[in-house]
């Protein structure tokens, strides 16, 4: 039987992780006027921004002034990345509805990116959650280098699970495997999924591929072999990988779509505009088609 | 039990299907330097170039003065298009000991790509494959828009595995399933292969994506999981895509060896020989890097 789902929910991650990662310059007004044409997207999870000391993020700085911007209904849609808890009063002040907190599957780059160890991190998050959820926010967890590190190479399936069962016992709805580097190719993403959902269903997991070295729809598509029918991805493949300069970022949302259309799987998005979106960011950033789609539809 | 190939067979496509098709001017040197390189690179099956009317495909004119300047053991590696007998008996003169015919799935594409219904192309290659045979050349067979027609749209998965079946009675040692558009997704490039594979084993059929919309890693996937061992792929994904000028073109060696490599799958090709070809390659033509490995790797 297959465990391919009907529906995919997508998380649009380009106004945060992409832009957060991107060399080319861009201001303010751009990131909320991209969030406004995710929203008319027909988005319902957009990861709008940070609450990250902007020295460490400068890009994702301007996170509060642009929430003043959107009503309450707007963002019931949004989640915003918190590392702890003064990150998480600020989102709390902004009437922030979801967070997100972020685990890495390798020590190294725990270490390297949050720093501290992961059983630390865990520590941290324990604080985090329990405050977000006395105040009904939702707080989804993501961990990083899931199917491998770039300081420490391969990374071992069972810790992933691991740090999935302590997140979602935290009080997680949902983790986000995320192959942070996009070293992972389709039958270790499977294998993957395949052990973290041997103690927590399906649904509570979703993927989070980078497109590094081209990838990312083949594992996709692997894990919605194994039932996945969660995907987070961003318009028009904004981000990068800064371990890989000119590398490409974030799986492209309207790659994913062209391939959710084909497979008749609904995703509730109107992927039309998603197109055009990734047009309106490639104009504005200068640069060419990141994503296949975009580069197929640009001269038509 | 997984069909997943232990080993697979690249057949490089990059020195016709993708030059070819690209819009950047390049010389007959550089055709030929590049055919050098990929032999480097250890491929058994290179696609080389056509005999076909200069007036229609100038871009292959030369292959004849290039196939000249190769001994007998590289020519033995070499496939070589050829429209009817009068193409066949150049081939013949120069030494060619595979010949590749080409036919399409869809009625208007056969009409507009090679001036004749599928029958009357069927009968043509009739008489090219008994030639061929007859002297002692291998055979492989195309069949374009195999997932889908720029001009009518859906193609029949019946209507493939007819014309499958017509050119391996014909005496093809392989059929090629080509989705020349790149509209094909996972599930349909799975499907056409349960299809086709009803009346002859898979071990005659090879896949052959573009990736026009990004789908070609995930469909060669699907392929592999329906024991497809052979892929049609160019190197640093040259090529193009008439009816979306600027899309992407044939899948990137590149990107399907990463994908190769990380599943433990056999193909006796040097990964590292193949991305530096493509740099090479982009480097000479003066583009961007297309596949996603090359654009990874190009400043490391």
């Amino acid at each position: 039987m297959s465990l391919i789902p009907e529906s995919v929910r997508i998380v649009e991650v380009g106004a945060r992780d992409g832009l957060q990662n991107e060399s080319a310059p861009f201001d303010s007004a751009f990131r909320e006027e991209l969030i406004r044409k995710l929203l008319c997207c027909g988005f319902q999870n957009i990861e709008m921004g940070a609450f990250v000391s902007p020295h460490w993020v400068p890009k994702m700085a301007d996170t509060g002034p642009i929430l003043q911007h959107f009503d309450t209904a707007d963002k019931s849609k949004f989640s915003v990345l918190v590392p702890n808890l003064q990150g998480l009063e600020v989102a709390i002040q902004h009437g922030v509805k979801e967070i997100a907190v972020f685990a890495a599957a390798s020590e190294m780059f725990s270490q390297k990116n949050i720093n501290c160890s992961i059983k630390e991190s865990i520590q941290r998050f324990k604080l985090v959650c329990n405050e977000a959820i006395q105040n009904g926010i939702r707080v989804r967890g993501y961990i990083s280098c899931v199917l491998g590190c770039p300081y420490q190479g391969s990374v071992n399936p069972i810790i992933v699970a691991d740090i999935a069962e302590r997140l979602l016992h935290l009080g997680c709805y949902e983790v986000s495997l995320g192959d942070t580097i996009g070293v992972g190719t389709a039958n270790r993403a499977a294998e993957l999924i395949q052990v973290v959902t041997r103690h927590n269903p399906v649904r509570h997991f979703a993927v989070h591929y980078h497109d590094t070295y081209g990838q990312a729809l083949a594992n996709i598509y692997a894990a919605l072999q194994q039932g996945i029918a969660t995907i987070d991805s961003a318009v028009s493949g904004l981000g990068g990988c800064p371990y890989a300069p000119g590398a490409a970022g974030n799986v492209a949302t309207e790659d994913v779509l062209y391939m959710l259309d084909g497979m008749n799987i609904e995703h509730n998005i109107n992927s039309k505009a998603v197109t055009e979106t990734a047009h309106f960011v490639l104009n504005k950033l200068g640069k060419s088609p990141i994503s296949r789609v975009s580069a197929a539809t640009r001269n038509l």
